[in-house]
């Protein structure tokens, strides 16, 4: 077996570069035995070299400039692990100019600026791998991509997001209300301390982006998806489904139909026979249907320095078996197509299953006319819940479970029932998977 | 982009060798975009060219002469579909020396005589590959040989046979005995009519020795293994166990230890919080623990036709990548080195919480004595159930949950406790996950 030695680089020693560092130190014989590799942490470019990250960095090059590693000829693979925006895009796009490897956890990157760089990948007959980018350590990408690429996707589901099900989890198990259950995520470092973006659903989003971009092998456009985040979601409705025999998970969901693909990501009632019921805390679980392999289901950690640092070392062995390829035959991101479009089907024809809870006036008549507006638009109800217990103020609340109905109708639907004066109008639409 | 047509032959057209067959066909055009490469299905030896499977063999050449296949310089990948050991290994051995790729699902083949296949793959400068040989359409081969590549392996345990999930599953659900849930398995199409190799167990043992030997990189011996099977479960173990909170799975289980590795086939109390008592059917479900990634679970269907065809075409696309690289270059199933031996550790020395069934004569002085004899060897009791129900004859059921103890000391525990004249001799010994 000929001998292979491969020089990598780091931008950026946070919590996950942290990690890369650490394995590639760590698991260096490891790594030969099963890949025939040697891989030699050249450089790490980082602003901070005052932190004590735990890492013997003998021999490794510390530098605080990139360029010292962007523009070094040496370098085979870049791995790029600062986040954000600017300046991680302007380093990747510069390490695919001079024709390095790249590989990124950057979720938010790939999901809005992907096209570019894909595309800037292919013109250097180079690779920008991301396997980290979604599901943590799962290799969910991998499996999605190489495992199951004879297959036509028909849907993605899953939960994507640790803050987001470790939050619900709490409200489920500790019947705590959101705020409560976000400052606990907060105290154990499962919430960042803007957590905006999780909280959104954002980042399920741009996970979901990218999950639906390998599925349609073309790039599917962030800014069009549907998302829905957990904030408006309260002990009571946690409650209520409870009841009804259901856990209340973000979920990202892609589907594939004839005329195009629906791709959104919002909290959702999931039957507790489901397994993604059962998946509780911080990890995530993905559900891909394939039309020859059927239902599948990768589970693991989301986030954090090692299992990220696992899927990042994944790419990095991969990119090792591409350097022995030449050019022309590189996989180049292939996998998805930047030049290829893909339908979005917008929300508003959507069918969903709806889980419906207002606060209404404890009087006659309320019922019908709730009902009334739904049947006029031909929104049917699978089951009603009306509690004794004693709501806000004078107010009752009320759960109405729908059979399927279109999206655009619901939305007219509580137009109009919002507008009854016995209602008040902090009610709450959910979807049932 | 260069163009790359890779020749298939499909040795045996079963249920198998028809959905590779069907899945190269039928998904020739997605296989390109994905792969950039055109997969062509250029021979099929077969002895049976009556039956009518439902293809369009057009332009394909079919023969009932495996040589037409082995000795043609034109086919790059040889898929072997028809299972057994024999002519299977001759067929694979041979396709290799002709220095032919070979991909195969023959998981018994594989697990007892893969070390020779494995080596001669090597002198031939070829690769074997087996990812439908464990987990039928989950990617869980590439995922733990690539995709946890970096993580040193701690333990895989899971549900590896779909024919023991099924009936077990039905015994919980439908509180059948073992015979009648054997026997609807058989009319529904998930038990064989011998279904020997997987209620003995034997079968998740092939597949857990090919994963045993991924995660070591050697070649596990096969017949070291300890294996028990589920034909001593009865429906009053399976409501005991449902009592206890526990659900009665076939599990599959290795671990690495300092001092060597623990691998075992054998029915398993799996506690009710656990996500795979919820693994249900002929699902197949598989937990591995890296040193980085933590705990990931690949989740799905185990056999089929379809889903066998799914993990048969990845290996295919896999290899037409090897088949760009120079002899040298190539990974030539350097994941399992034939030579590389590692130690297992005998069950005897392995240390097991356990599940205790006992009839007993309903008089004095019988716990005691069985107890008695536990604590001499240094066993201690985690819980006792004695129900009112009327167990056989006039014995009543005594059920006993013990601590972690050493399987040995429970060996001579039983031999001791199983000579009281008041102890029926079909006591149950199951272990507690």
């Amino acid at each position: 077996m000929r001998e292979q030695q491969v020089n990598v680089g780091i931008i950026g020693l946070g919590t996950v570069g942290t990690g890369v560092a650490r394995i590639l130190l760590q698991q260096r014989e490891l790594l030969k035995t099963r890949s025939t590799v040697t891989f030699n942490l050249k450089t790490i470019a980082e602003l901070d070299w005052q932190k004590d990250r735990g890492l013997d960095l003998t021999g490794v090059k510390c530098t605080t400039n990139a360029d010292e590693l962007l523009d070094d000829p040496d370098i085979n693979i870049v791995v790029e692990t600062i986040g954000g925006y600017e300046p991680a895009f302007t380093f990747i796009k510069r390490a695919l100019q001079n024709r390095k490897h790249v590989v990124t956890a950057n979720k938010a990157l790939i999901a809005t600026r992907g096209k570019e760089l894909f595309k800037t990948a292919r013109e250097n007959g180079v690779d920008l791998l991301f396997e980290a980018s979604v599901g943590g350590g799962i290799p969910i990408i991998k499996g999605l991509r190489e495992g199951l690429i004879a297959n036509r996707i028909k849907s993605i589901y899953g939960i994507l997001n640790g803050t987001c099900n470790y939050i619900l989890t709490r409200m489920h198990q500790d019947e705590l209300e959101f705020s409560e259950a976000l400052k606990g995520a907060q105290e154990k470092g499962f919430a960042e301390a803007d957590p905006t973006l999780d909280i959104s659903g954002g980042d399920s989003a741009h996970k979901l982006t990218i999950l639906g971009s390998i599925a349609t092998n073309s790039f599917i456009p962030f800014d069009k998806l549907y998302i829905e985040g957990i904030t408006g979601i309260s002990k009571l409705d946690i409650n209520f489904a409870k009841t009804l025999g259901y856990t209340i998970k973000l979920l990202a969901i892609y589907q594939a139909f004839k005329d195009g693909v629906d791709l959104r990501v919002h909290p959702t009632l999931v039957n507790n026979f489901h397994l993604l019921s059962a998946v509780s805390n911080e990890l995530n679980a993905i559900f891909v249907q394939g039309d020859f392999v059927g239902s599948t289901m990768f589970y693991g950690p989301g986030a954090g320095e090692r299992p990220t640092a696992s899927a990042i070392a994944c790419d990095i062995v991969d990119l090792s078996r591409d350097l022995l390829l030449k050019e022309g035959e590189r996989y180049c991101n292939r996998t998805i197509n930047p030049n290829m479009d893909v339908k979005l089907i917008p929300i508003d024809e959507v069918s969903n299953r709806f889980y419906l809870r207002f606060f209404t006036k404890d009087m006659p008549g309320v019922l019908a006319k709730i009902s009334g507006s739904l049947a006029r638009y031909n929104i049917s109800i699978s089951s009603m819940v009306q509690l004794e217990t004693h709501g806000k103020d004078n107010y009752v609340p009320i759960v109405i479970l729908t059979h399927e109905a279109l999206e655009r109708s619901m939305k007219l639907a509580l137009e109009e029932i919002s507008q009854f004066e016995f209602v008040k109008d902090d009610y709450l639409r959910l979807r049932i998977f």
